[in-house]
């Protein structure tokens, strides 16, 4: 395997070419070359070839790339042909909302159960999630064979429900609280941190509205 | 201005720097230097620096920063001391999370009206905040001073929202569907796109699980 070279940046760029092969084989592309794939993308051509060679190419260039086997070759590197389990913690707006999004069930990806400390969300259905008592957290993710957290609730509490989530084993946490969480060393992170995008775009706004 | 030469990379950062120095602030700390800040933020101290000097340095490390004035600077950089006026488009799950998220209103980001096309939302008020028909988006615009739009409607429909929106006048758009937009060389753009962030999760669990 040559994956424990990969750079995080190339790893950011799987999901966008996996999103761009979808939609070209909805619309009945069969073949597509790197450099059609760059125009489409925004990407330069090289760089796709050198992303591509970091798992081995797919296939001759020249030729072009056959877009439906290199899309499931995409969903395969992806981990998206796996299942996963996942529960959240926190099921304020932001966590309902996490619920509720149809956009993730094609990627095998299933949300199995809430916890929240609020007692009026306890015992109450999302979507068909079912919300229990956070205090209950550690005993459900040692008993159901639980390969994801995802951590919704305020930034002060979520420190402590990372260390939890990762006493019972969990080694992947999808964090939506604007807090960077200290981590044990084989236990991998994806940050959504909403503030800290409107920061960014609020910084824009002001440079652009300078100009 | 030395803020034409800001790079992506840098931009990013400025949002970490407010919140730590925030965090720092409210538990009394006065003074940091960039060694400290660097163990705090996980980011190395020479880095810090450099990022510091595109905006002029902000006083002498030798001594240590001024937490309080380092915060207010860095929120008059990020343009949180200024108000701006949004707009959300599609007042589905994610729109009306971003609706009722808390952690908006210290940024000076007032979202003052929702647009939806269906008729069951069309009316409604949301924390507030009352929902238009989508028809109305472009009028409202140039009516009602507005800086930023949201768009958090399905992917199919989010480049015509821009267009929409552009052609009002538009220059800023916080985009939440999972498309790329072509937007007007004048427009700024920051993505949340969730679907990408979960597939590069899984992408990262799924390698992880394989160690």
């Amino acid at each position: 395997m040559l994956k424990k070279d990969i750079s995080e940046a190339v790893i950011k760029r799987l999901p966008k070419y996996y999103r761009y092969l979808t939609d070209m084989e909805k619309l009945g592309v069969l073949k597509v070359s790197s450099k059609e794939l760059s125009e489409r993308m925004g990407l330069n051509a090289s760089q796709i070839r050198q992303d591509f060679n970091c798992f081995g190419g797919f296939g001759q260039q020249g030729y072009g790339y056959n877009v439906k086997t290199l899309r499931e070759q995409m969903a395969n590197i992806l981990g998206l042909l796996n299942s996963y389990r996942a529960v959240l913690v926190g099921a304020g707006n932001i966590g309902r909302a996490i619920i509720n999004y149809a956009g993730f069930k094609e990627s095998g990806f299933n949300i199995i159960a809430a916890f929240d400390m609020n007692e009026e969300m306890i015992g109450s259905n999302i979507n068909g999630v079912e919300v229990y008592n956070v205090s209950q957290l550690q005993d459900y993710i040692l008993k159901n064979q639980i390969d994801i957290a995802i951590i919704a609730t305020p930034k002060a509490k979520a420190q402590q429900i990372a260390d939890t989530v990762m006493d019972a084993g969990i080694k992947s946490i999808w964090n939506f609280a604007t807090v960077d969480l200290k981590l044990k060393e084989d236990v991998c992170v994806e940050n959504v941190h909403l503030s800290d995008s409107l920061n960014v775009l609020l910084y824009k706004t002001k440079s652009s509205l300078q100009k």
